[in-house]
C-alpha cells in the first residue's frame, strides 16, 4: 500500500508499542485510535509474565471499542530492537532485561490465529508518519527521532529498509566524531552521544561540576523541573558537596533560551551534531523528505535552525535542493499508528 | 533481473564508461568484452565533440566485435555524477567543465534508436559486481571504493538505490570528523578527506615538511616511483627547499610495509578512518555483503586489517554477524562492465 486513499474503508487493526517502561495497546482504523490502554512494563517483565499481560489490555481495548476480535485483521506490534522483522523474533533490548531472542511474532500468532507483524519500534514509527502523518504523498523518506537516544527509521518506495537482519537504519549510531566519547552502544562519537536528550543532560551535569555560576543558575530551577521530565533524564548524581542534581534537555534548552552561555553552547553543538546527521542523511539516501520526532525537538528552532544552518552550509546542492526538512506529525501516538501501520503495510 | 543464471544467454550490449581522463566503449555479453575502445577525454572535453568521439568508438567497437547494431539491445551509461539517472541528465562533474545538465541519455537515444540507461559510474560498477561479480548469489550490498575520491553504490533487493535525485549513497561523504579538515565537495570530515588516495598522498607531503628523515626516505624513491602512479597522485608540489615532491599512496604504504613510522602512522589513520566507515555502512544498511574496490584497497593487509578491527571492536553485534566484507572481482573493467549491466538490469 502505497498510500492510503480513503481513511474510512480502512479495516480495523490491533497496535502494541512495547517500551522500556510501558506498553500501549490500540484498536486503530488508520491513524484513528478507537481505543487505548495502558500498561506499566515493570521491572521484571520476563516475556511469559508481560506478554499474558498484553492478552489482558487487547481484550480489554477491544472491549472498549466494542470490537470484536474476528472484526480485526491483524496486529502490528512495535517493539525496542534489535529484533528480526522477517522472523519477529525480539534478541536482546537493552531495555528489556530478560528478553532473549523471544519469538514474538510467532507466539502472537498462535495466541490468536491472526496476521502478526513485529517491527523495530522506530521503523513502526517511521511508517506511521509514512501512511498517515508527515511523510503522506511521498514514496520515499527519513525518519530521525530524537529523544533519550536516536533512531531512524528509511522507507524506500513504499517499504521499511530493513536489512539482512532487520536492524538497518540505526542512523543514531552513525560516527560523526571520530576522536569523541564511547557510545552506549559501544562506538565512538556516535550521534547519539552528542545530540540525544541523554547526551544534552550529561554535558550540562559535567558543565555544572566546573562552572559554580551555571550550577547556581540551575539549582534555582530545579525545584520546578524534577517532577516534569518528558526529556531525557540522567540518572541522580551528586556534586561534590553531596547535593543530588537532577538537569534534563528541557532545562539546558530553557537555560538556553535565557541566554546562559554555557547552556547555549550545549544546545549550539547539539544542533551542529545533529546538522552533521542530517547532512549525512541527504548524502547516504538522497531523499525527498526527512520527518524530524522525538522530544528533544520540542526545543524548536533553538535547536533546529542552526542544525538546518549546518545542512546548508555543507550538504551538496543537489540532494540538498531536492530534500524537505519536517517536523512528525503523530506525536506521542507515532508507535501505536505505526505498530497498525505494520498490518496495512502488509496485507493489501 | 536478480540474478543472472546463464551467462551464454546473455544478449550483446554496448557499455560506454565516461571518466575525466578517458572514456572506453566495449562491446559486452555480461562480464565479457568482446570489444574495447578507449579514447582519452582530451582537456576541452565539450559535451558535443565528446560525443561525436564516442559515436566513433562505438563504431569501433562494433566493427572489432564484428556486431551490427540491429544486434545490441542498450546502450549502458557510467559517468561521473552528479547525475539524474531518472532522467538521464548529467548536471556538473567537477572533472568534466564545460558539463551542464547535459540530457545524455536523450542524445544517445535519439541518435541510436535503442534503449540507453545512465547511471553514475559508481552505481553503475556496483550493479556490474553484483550481477557478475563478487555480489553474485546476494539480494542486497554496499559496494564501497576507494580511489582517488571514494563513492559507493547500493544494491536494495536488485535495486541501485538512488534517492530521489539519482545522487544517494556518496559514502565517501559522510562525516566522521566533526572536527576534520574541509573536504572537496564543501563538508568537513568526510571519509574521502581522511582516507582517499588524494588524502593519504597529501597527508605524506605534509608530514615530509616536517620530518626530514621521512622526506629523505620517501625522496631516495621517488624516482622510480614518477612513472608509476597508478593510485591517486598529488599535484607536483615544491618543499622549502624549492625541490619537486610526487609522493602517492602506493608509496606512501610501501614506506609503511617497510616500517617507516610517519607512513605507518598515515595507513593507519586511513584504515582506522575505514574501519569507522565501514561500521556506519553497517549501522546504516545492516548490508548482506560488503565489496572493497578502487585502487587504495590494493594496499592489501596492511590497510584492509585494522580497518575490519575496528568494524569487530565497534560495529553493534547483529548486523555486524550478519556482514560478509569481501573484495570486489571485476578490477578495472568494473565501469564497463557496470554499464553494460545497467541494460540488463532495467530490460528484463
Amino acid at each position: 500500500m502505497s498510500e492510503i486513499t480513503n481513511l474510512h474503508d480502512l479495516p480495523l487493526v490491533v497496535g502494541v508499542d512495547i517500551g522500556g517502561t510501558q506498553v500501549r495497546v490500540a484498536v486503530l482504523q488508520g491513524a484513528t485510535l478507537l481505543s487505548r490502554v495502558d500498561l506499566l512494563t515493570g521491572e521484571n517483565a520476563i516475556p511469559e509474565r508481560l506478554i499474558s499481560c498484553i492478552y489482558n489490555a487487547v481484550r480489554k481495548a477491544l472491549d472498549e471499542a466494542s470490537t470484536r476480535l474476528d472484526q480485526i485483521i491483524g496486529i502490528g506490534i512495535g517493539s525496542p530492537g534489535p529484533l528480526d522483522s522477517h522472523t519477529g523474533i525480539v534478541f536482546d533490548p537493552p531495555n528489556m532485561p530478560g528478553w532473549h531472542n523471544v519469538p514474538l511474532r510467532d507466539i502472537f500468532k498462535e495466541h490468536y490465529d491472526l496476521p502478526v507483524f513485529v517491527e523495530n519500534d522506530t521503523n513502526a514509527a517511521a511508517l506511521g508518519e509514512y501512511l498517515f502523518g508527515a511523510g503522506r504523498g511521498s514514496r520515499s523518506m527519513v525518519y530521525l527521532t530524537i529523544s533519550t537516544g536516536i533512531g531512524g527509521g528509511v522507507i524506500i518506495n513504499g517499504k521499511i529498509l530493513g536489512g539482512i537482519s532487520g536492524t538497518a537504519a540505526e542512523l543514531g549510531h552513525i560516527t560523526i566524531d571520530r576522536h569523541g566519547d564511547r557510545c552506549n552502544c559501544g562506538n565512538i562519537g556516535c550521534l547519539e552521544s552528542i545530540a540525544s536528550g541523554t547526551a544534552i543532560a550529561r554535558r550540562a551535569n559535567e558543565a555544572m561540576a566546573g562552572d559554580i555560576d551555571f550550577r547556581n543558575w540551575m539549582s534555582e530551577r530545579l525545584p520546578h523541573n524534577i517532577a516534569v521530565s518528558e526529556l531525557a533524564t540522567l540518572p541522580v548524581n551528586k556534586d561534590e558537596s553531596g547535593q543530588k542534581n537532577l538537569v534534563d534537555a528541557r532545562l539546558v534548552a530553557e537555560a538556553a533560551a535565557k541566554g546562559v552561555p554555557l547552556a547555549c553552547e550545549i544546545i549550539h553543538d547539539a544542533a551542529e551534531a545533529i546538522g552533521i546527521g542530517l547532512t549525512n542523511i541527504i548524502h547516504i539516501f538522497n531523499p525527498e523528505l526527512i520527518i524530524l520526532g522525538g522530544g528533544v525537538t520540542q526545543i524548536g528552532p533553538l535547536l533546529i535552525e542552526p542544525a538546518l544552518h549546518i545542512v546548508q552550509e555543507r550538504a551538496m546542492k543537489v540532494p540538498r535542493d531536492a530534500v524537505r526538512i519536517v517536523q512528525a506529525q503523530l506525536g506521542t501516538d507515532a508507535g501505536l499508528v505505526g505498530a497498525g501501520a505494520l498490518i496495512y503495510s502488509n496485507i493489501s
